[in-house]
Parts: structure tokens; C-alpha cells; sequence
């Protein structure tokens, strides 16, 4: 065997050790020149990804985006030494690259895989993520591409653990998705001990064939009984769970299934003798089976998309039109649209209607929803997910983490805040503003009317990474004709005058009430500016500085906590200008309980009479 | 029967019948009266809890603090009118407080239970929580206070979908809480239809087993079986979960089993025919099982916590002195610790070593982290759970909620920001502030130094709701000698001098950066102010308001993304105090990699060099 006779699909499983071994060699080297990083949970993996890579995997390294390929997703990406070693076994990567690169600064091996490397889909390193991503990949492959590409996942034993990862079995199986196949590393150890169920391989068969989908249990170090296991696992006949008995750091004796080296490089003088201890460094290539050759990808003409119109001062919840526009955004193929068994409060389900076959009900696992939406994102899909605000903070480290990614999504959440009325507290959306504002390169959105809803939902279609959309749940008067545009980064400005003394700004259901609050200060001989700032981030600095200056004085209203929204948006924002105008932030503070819309956001402060009082005081103080 | 011979623990099952029937009225009368909620998911369960109160739950309505009384949780909670139905019969509550106050505002039978009612020890409606919230409750009783009261949770079967729901379960099957039952009301149909399992039971049982738990799987209309069941579920064998089918809107033709009715009232003639097909209204009391009657609880003296000192200039990283003071901390009996599988890494461990038997293993499960430190919390217990700050946001929801529940407990979130280093961004908490200060009532401390983050961790244990400390990964220099305090709402000012021409704020990793960036200053004839804020909410006025008039230029640094967190509380509090000075936010954006701190400190605009150039720009701006 030479660097110039790759090994091959036609290599006999046997055969595939030495290049195990040197998958261990390259991660030990690599950990051990950068200083840090996890090597022993790269070597319980070797042997099945130098099977998984050289005798099932259809990958052509020097064309990553073909879309016939399979995929692969370390949902452990901590072992990212062990991957690193494959893209240098497959000649994607240099032993140079590996060795002087990895884990430095500016350079794109990073501590845990990130897509800025061709060979990633998806930046993993938060457990029981990868598998749950790696199902929407592969349901986006079947149900919506057709193609015929496998999805291959290597698991950790430790992220089992983690809810997400049955939330995500529970679909495969339900999907029966059987071009998706996750390879768990069951090492025994994990960060800090043994894991929860060490050994007991028959443990986890039982939970993964309760979650419907098949088991294999495999000694992750017998090649042969491996590449079995994956010839079977891509017979085509079921989602499949390969559970391999691994020992973390095989290969290496003085840190074999031993406990404390979780996470840690050898020292030098050990990785030496590690190296010496698997044979040495070696230089074989793998050139696995090879995809089918994609054929041209068909170029159609967008389709026009018939937004839905709305009448001035017609009563219509922002929800309302959401789903109506989610609907009309279908005639575009690349739209879809998840749901968490709420779509009938939210109205996605008029997409379902419209399109069910790119309609996906996740049922009430709102983390599944998320990573189904970024697994399409990663096949080029234009995915819109929805629940309720306050329940997509429970997929909070997904969305966080689709931003590490750079993934383009939707998301829209509804019953905002305090003004959902009876339901009470559990269902109030009230920290869903700060917790997307902080979501890197994010754009959050908050129409106060349907015109606008529809306009924004709209333009979410082809915003780059992820925007968020904050809908209403009672219907408020149509602001806006259906000529009226809403660029990302605006905000408009519905009463104003040459003598306005104060500047009330809101969004979503407190536009509406700082409308009301200036016909009353109107009454009172107080000439009162009004702003919808529809787009809380990015922010409309200019239009605020104005208003800033020529009034002296801001009420910004939000139906929201005081942290992190609306309010804290403004203030960066005049900061960043070194505007310093006197503002009055009024935000959802106390515990609400049920009631009335009107009862709860004047108990909370927000309703036109308590903005009125605000803007009165704030007038009075500067004049 | 009457209302004078209440229904008991002698009461055989078969005549509960008619109590089933009185709390399916009430759950019709209290919801049509108030317009919304939940009748069909509350008849579906009514025969499941006449069983369970009359002759099962060991509870005093009249006495819910007692220790040793059983806990019954509705994870369900959106069948509050059921639960509250419940009240009526014990006696709890009148039928007018059921018919009139009802979801209305400033009442305390809300739309979804809350601990406002002294039955109600969570508040639930975020589905998958109160299984959650149960497994902590069931784990303090049996194994800190060695009572013999047992947890019954009413769970919905739409709710098994979320992954929360397994992962506690796998926590009681783990812990063998035989004090623990779990009723899942199977009653098919969800919020906008058919569930995913149906009435697929023996897939229930098959993953309840799977997961570590008996499954018993009955007629939850069968009175007989659901005793029997229940009796089963009691034997202190096994933590259990009672696979109930039944029918929605069982016992109302109209509604029965039919999709469209979930989360409605029944209109008010449908009401007046159902409440007749259901025999009419009813006035019978129950008075179950009682629980033991408790011994008077021993008054312990608090005792002494010797806090870690630390030399001044010495080496620490804060997350090694907040487990130090975390183990100290220990000596308090009520004082509980929650890992989720960091612990070597967030140094919970040294808790671990100190007092194994109040600390918690939860493995990499976050939700069911938190979800455990809340039911003990509900107990009377102090916990802190700790993990990376990133992989909080997994718990964001279960936070949320805790919030609403007004749970007392003390988050850690350790590896925060981009000074982390080579691991790259998934593990970098970078979203924490944000997510944390936008939880009502909350505390946001984040030490700079290992003297201050004992003080702090030590001051969360007399904190109520719920409190945060932000830790930092890296050794940084002792800023404070052992006799400095550090009240909650203060700042230190470690810097000063008449003639300041800025302030630098910092907190944690940048805090030291400040420092440094004032040495420069000050070679540059720039006399600059630093304050350390280790409190972030509530964040000290008062000082800010002084640097902002003495120097009039503020530079706020933070390793967090730009928004939520220290730069817009600064921000925050000068608006609300009328203060106006000019104000840089140095803050991380863009998207790190790896690197060492120092590399990624400075990419990301937080290095000493850029705060220096930041002030020094400010302050020319300002002369």
C-alpha cells in the first residue's frame, strides 16, 4: 500500500487498520501541536470512520458541493482531531495544515468543526445537536430533493443524554427515514466519568428501537463486524442506530479507558510514544465510493408570489397574516415551513394547506423543529419555523448555534407578551426580543399591522442568516395600503409636526397604543411624534436621532421584559450617534397573570394612559 | 351521598363515578363562564384524578404546607380547569370563586396554574416541565429529607414529544424514585390534531421501559383499572408511568374524540347540554388520604461558611474560587449542587468531593439540570446548577418558567465569551447576559476576580428568585483583599482622580483589560476611572450616574455579543437616571474562531490596545 494506490471501497475491511491507526497517529499529532484538544474521543472512533470513509461514505473530497453526495455530521465535534485526520487521509487537508493550523488563531481548523471548512454542513460542539440537524438533511434529501444521498452521523455516548437526541430519533423513526444513519461511540467515558449508561449496549438498543427506529450493536473496534453493520445500515430498509462498543483512547495503553484524560492533548514525550505505539506515522489516501455525477441544476424563474392585501383599519392579528403570507411564499419551492402543533394558533397551518408536501409538523418538540429548519437550510431550503414566542426559547442553544453555523432561517414567534390576555404567564412571550437580538447577525422584525407582517414575512425569504419575526395575538387596525414598503432596517413615522415635544415609539400592540396615547396628549396641547419601529435590529438610528433632536424626549413602549428589547435598542442606538435625548423606557415589568389584553397592559404599564402620563411627565420635565 | 359524608380512601372506585362526573361539569361550567380554556383536555382526565384525590394522594387541602404531604403537579397545565374542579371538591375553593373569577384579572385560578395558589407548588403550560420539575421534587424527598411523600404528575400525551420528558424520566428510572409516578392522559388528539403515538399505548410502554421506568398501561375511563394501576404505581417498587388511554372530551357526545375543540370553551348552550348529559351539577366533597402529621421542624443554627481567602495579585480563574465557595457553601444542610457533566471544568466538582450526597449528577442533560434544582428548590433546598454559560441557553425555558414559578435557585454559567480560546465559538457564552437579564427578577453578577466571585457565589445563597453568576475560564490577577464586601447593586471604582477624563467599565476578562488600557491612558496624560461592574442587574446608578458627570465619557467593554448585556444595562440605568454622557460599547462581534485569549480578545475589539484607542477618541471627541 503507497500514497499512490488509494485505499478504496474495494478494500477488504481487514485491510482498513493501518489507516485507523494512522487516523490516531494524525489526531494525537495534531492535539499534541496545538496543546489542547480531545484525542482519546478521536481514537474510540477511528476504525469506524476509516470503514465508514473508505467503504460507504459517497463523498468526492474535491467537490463537496455536489449535491448527489452523502453527508457527514460529527455531532461529537469535539473529536475534531479525528476529522481533521480524515480530510488529511482523504488529501483535503495537508499534514501541514494539520499540524501548524489546527486550533490556532485565523485559521479554519478550529477547536470544533465549523462550515467555513467545504467538508462541514454544520458547526456542532453543543452535544445531541448534530443528530437532530442531520435529520432535517435527511429528510430534505427524500421527502423534498429526491436524491438519493445517505446522512451519517457519529455520535457521542456522553450527548445521549441530551432530550434532543429522542426528540430526534422519534422523527427519523416516524419518518422512517432510512437514508439517515447515526453511529454512536459508546467509549463508556465521558468529560468527567464514566457515562450514565457506560457499557450496557443492550440499554441503548432498547431505546432507540422504542423510538422506532433500528439497532445494531457493533464492537466498534472489529472492522469487519463494522463495515457490516454500515453495509446493513444502508440497505435502504429503516433508519438506523449503529451502537458501537468502543474504548475511548484505543490504541493507546497508557490512556485506554482510563478516566482524566477527557479533553486533554498528550504531553509530548506520551504522543511520541503514543505514535511509536501505533505504528508510526504513516501516508495513506482513501478515495472511497464516489457520488453520482450531479446532473445541471435546472435554473427556474422565481415565481411571483401574490402577497395577501389588507383593507385600512381592517381588524387582523399580525399572526393572521403571517400565515396567510407563508402560504403565498410556498409558490417559491425553496420555502418551508415547520411547526410544533401549534399551527392553528400561529397560522403556518395555511401553508400546510397550501403545501403540505413542504409542511413538516414537529409535534411539541420545539428543538426538533429548529434543527429539522437548519438541516434544510444546510440543503439550500428557505425554512420558516414557528410556535409560540415564549416556547422558542426552549430551542435557544439551536438557534444560538445555527448562527455559529451562518445559516439562513426564519423564524416567527406569536402570543407576544402581556397582551395575549387569559392564558397567563407560561404562554407570554416576554424575553423572545433580547434572546434574538443576541443571536449573531440576526434580523428581528415586529410589524404592528398586517400590511407590514406580510411585507416583512415576505422579505425574510431572502435575508441572509437568521431573522425573527415577533407576531401579535389580537387583531389590531390595518395601518398601512398594500403599496407601503418596509425596508429591513426602517421604521415609519406615523404622526408627526413641526412642534412635536415628544416622540413615542413602539411596536407590534404598543404602536397601536402610543397612537391613542398622542390623540390624547393631542387633546392636551401636546404635539406628540409617533414612530413604528417595525425593525428592532437592525435599528433605524437615523430616524431616531432626528426624532431626538427635534423633540428633546423618546418614550420607547414594549410589550416585553425591559432587558434586552425594544427599549435597550434605542438607547445603543442614540448612544452609538451620541444623540442624548431624555427617554422613558416603559416595558412589561411584575408578574402578569390572565385577564383582559387592556386589563394586562395597563396593570403592566404599557397601555395609551400610561404612555400618555410618561410623555406628559418627560414634556413637562423639559420645557 | 352527600356534601356532608365526603368521599374517601373507603370509597370503592366504582362509585367515584359521580365525582368524575362533578369535575367534568365544573372543568365545562368554570371554563364556558370565563369564555376560554381547556374543557375537552380536562374531561379527558377527570376519572384518572377522582381516583387519584379520593383514594391515592395523601394530602391536606386545608394544610399544603406540610412537609409530608404528597405533590401533584399538572405538567399538563392548560387542564387547570380540572385542577381547579379538584379545588371545588376538596373544599379548596368555592364554586363561585371557580365561576367568577376564572382567568379573570387580578384572580389567582389563572389560565394555566401558578404558585400564587398554595396547592400549586410550580407553574406549568410550557410543556414537558412538570414531569421535569417532578423528578427534582421525588429526588429531594427520598434522598435529603428521607420523607415518605410520593409525586404524581398528570402529563399530556402531546407533551411526550418533547425530549425534556425523556430526559427525566431516564433521571428517575436512574434514581429508581419509586416515590415517583407519572399519569400520561392518552387521550389522541392534540392542539390541532391527532397526536404523533395516537393511541399507540405499547409504544408508550415500550419507550417509558426503555428509558428505565414501569410501565403500566390501563382504561383511564375504567375506575376499577385506574385504581389498581394507581395502588400499583404506590407499592414503592418503581418509579412509574401509568399509560392512561382515554378520550378527549370523554362524556360530552359533541366533543368526544373529535379534533377542532382543543383549547375552546364550549359555547354556552353546548355547556348547558353537556353539563346535563353529564348528570348535572353535583356538590360532592372529597377527603382522601392524610398525610402523616409533621413533627416539628428542627431549628438548626445556621452554621459557619469559612469562605476561600485569596492572596491579592495571586492567580485565579473565578470558576475555580465560585467552587471553592461553592463546596465552603456546603456546610449550610439546605445548600444542593447540579452538574451537568462539566464539573471538572465549571470546578462544581470540589462540591462533589465535599458533600457527595447533595450533589447531582445530570449528566449532559441541561433542561433536566435545572429542571432537578427547581423541584428541590420548590422542597426548600438552595440549588446551584452549573454548567458552560453557552449551553444554558439549552434551559432557557425551564428558566423562564422557574421565573414565573418564583423558584429561589443559583445559575453558573462558566466559559464565557471569546477569552475562552481554542475551542472555538460553540463553546463560547456569548448570549448569556442577554438571556439572564431578561429573566424577571433576576440577579446578574459577573466577578472579575476570584475574592469577588466567592463573595458573590456566597451572597446567591441569601438571594431570592433567581440569581446568575458569570464565570470566566481563564486566571486572571486578585483585585480585592478578603475583607472587601461586594453588595448586590454595587460597583467598585478601582481607578480614580479628580481630573478623570473617561471611565472604563468593565466586568469579568474585561475589567483587566480596562486596567491595563488606563496604564496606557495615563502614559498618555489621559487620567481614566475604572469601574468593575460585578453586578449587572441591579446595576449600581448611582456610580455610573457620578463617572458620567465627573468624566462625562463612559467606555463600556464586555465579552458578550452587543446586545442584552453590559453596555445596554449601563445604558439603561444612565437613561432612566437622566444622565448623558457620550458612551463607547466595545462589545464581541463577528464570528470568533479559535486563537488564544489574547488573539481573540483583540479580533473581537476588547483587547486593552482597542479600549485605549476607544477612550482616547472619546475623550478628544469630548475637549
Amino acid at each position: 500500500m503507497t500514497a499512490q494506490s488509494p485505499l478504496g471501497p474495494d478494500t477488504a475491511p481487514a485491510r482498513l487498520f493501518d489507516l485507523a491507526q494512522q487516523l490516531r497517529v494524525d489526531a494525537v499529532r495534531a492535539s499534541t501541536s496545538a496543546g489542547s484538544g480531545h484525542p482519546t474521543s478521536s481514537l474510540s472512533a477511528a476504525d469506524l470512520m476509516a470503514v465508514l470513509m473508505t467503504r460507504h461514505l459517497r463523498y468526492d473530497w474535491q467537490a463537496p458541493d455536489n449535491p448527489e453526495a452523502d453527508h457527514l455530521v460529527f455531532s461529537k465535534g469535539h473529536a475534531s482531531p479525528l476529522l481533521y485526520a480524515m480530510f488529511k487521509a482523504a488529501g483535503a487537508v495537508t499534514d501541514e495544515e494539520l499540524m501548524t493550523t489546527y486550533r490556532r488563531f485565523g485559521h479554519r481548523l478550529q477547536g470544533h468543526p465549523t462550515p467555513e471548512l467545504p467538508w462541514v454542513d454544520l458547526a456542532t460542539g453543543s452535544l445531541g445537536q448534530g443528530v437532530a440537524c442531520a435529520v432535517g438533511i435527511a429528510l430534505a434529501g427524500r421527502d423534498l430533493e429526491r436524491r438519493d444521498f445517505r446522512v451519517w452521523v457519529l455520535c457521542g455516548d456522553s450527548e445521549t443524554t441530551e432530550g434532543s437526541v429522542w426528540e430526534a430519533l422519534d422523527k427519523a423513526g416516524r419518518h422512517r427515514l432510512a437514508n439517515f444513519t447515526v453511529i454512536i461511540d459508546v467509549n463508556r467515558l465521558g468529560q468527567s466519568g464514566p457515562t450514565e449508561l457506560q457499557w450496557d449496549t443492550d440499554a441503548y438498543a432498547r431505546r432507540v428501537e422504542a423510538f422506532g427506529c433500528r439497532a445494531l450493536v457493533v464492537d466498534g473496534h472489529d472492522l469487519e463486524a463494522v463495515d457490516r453493520a454500515l453495509t446493513t445500515a444502508a440497505d435502504g430498509s429503516a433508519p438506523t442506530v449503529v451502537i458501537a462498543r468502543t474504548v475511548k483512547g484505543q490504541g493507546v495503553a497508557e490512556v485506554a479507558d482510563q478516566e482524566g484524560w477527557h479533553g486533554k492533548s498528550l504531553p509530548p514525550d506520551l504522543a511520541r510514544q503514543a505514535v511509536a505505539e501505533l505504528g508510526g506515522e504513516r501516508e495513506l489516501r482513501v478515495r472511497g465510493p464516489q457520488p453520482p455525477h450531479a446532473g445541471p441544476t435546472l435554473k427556474v424563474d422565481a415565481p411571483e408570489v401574490e402577497l395577501p392585501r389588507f383593507e385600512l383599519g381592517e381588524q387582523v392579528a399580525t399572526r393572521v397574516a403571517f400565515g396567510r403570507t407563508l402560504a403565498a411564499l410556498g409558490a417559491r419551492p425553496e420555502v418551508v415551513a415547520l411547526d410544533a402543533e401549534v399551527g392553528n394558533s400561529t397560522h403556518a397551518e395555511d401553508f400546510a394547506k397550501a403545501h403540505p408536501s413542504r409542511y413538516f409538523q414537529s409535534y411539541i418538540a420545539e428543538q426538533q423543529m429548529v434543527a429539522t429548519a437548519v438541516g434544510m437550510a444546510v440543503r439550500g431550503f428557505r425554512p420558516y419555523a414557528t410556535t409560540f414566542a415564549a416556547f422558542l426559547t426552549r430551542a435557544h442553544d439551536f438557534i444560538r448555534m445555527a448562527a455559529v453555523s451562518q445559516i439562513t432561517m426564519a423564524l416567527c414567534g406569536t402570543h407576544t407578551g402581556v397582551e395575549i390576555g387569559a392564558d397567563g404567564p407560561s404562554q407570554m412571550g416576554l424575553e423572545d426580543l433580547a434572546m434574538m437580538r443576541a443571536v449573531r447577525g440576526s434580523t428581528v422584525l415586529y410589524p404592528a399591522d398586517a400590511t407590514s407582517a406580510a411585507a416583512l414575512t415576505a422579505a425574510m425569504a431572502d435575508l441572509p442568516g437568521i431573522s425573527y419575526l415577533r407576531a401579535t395575538r389580537g387583531a389590531y387596525p390595518v395601518l398601512y395600503g398594500p403599496e407601503e414598503r418596509f425596508p429591513i432596517g426602517g421604521s415609519k413615522t406615523l404622526r408627526h409636526g413641526p412642534d412635536d415635544r415628544v416622540t413615542l415609539i413602539g411596536a407590534g400592540v404598543t404602536l397601536h397604543e402610543c397612537l391613542a396615547a398622542a390623540d390624547r396628549l393631542a387633546e392636551d396641547g401636546i404635539p406628540a411624534r409617533v414612530l413604528d419601529l417595525y425593525c428592532v435590529k437592525p435599528v433605524d438610528t437615523e430616524t431616531l436621532v432626528r426624532a431626538a433632536r427635534e423633540t428633546g424626549a423618546l418614550v420607547v413602549v414594549e410589550d416585553h421584559h425591559p432587558e434586552g428589547g425594544l427599549g435597550e435598542a434605542v438607547l445603543s442606538a442614540l448612544a452609538a450617534a451620541d444623540a442624548h435625548p431624555a427617554v422613558t423606557h416603559l416595558a412589561a415589568t411584575g408578574l402578569p397573570g390572565s385577564g383582559t389584553t387592556e386589563e394586562l397592559l395597563h396593570a403592566a404599564g404599557l397601555s395609551r394612559g400610561r404612555i400618555a402620563d410618561a410623555a406628559r411627565a418627560l414634556a413637562a420635565r423639559r420645557h
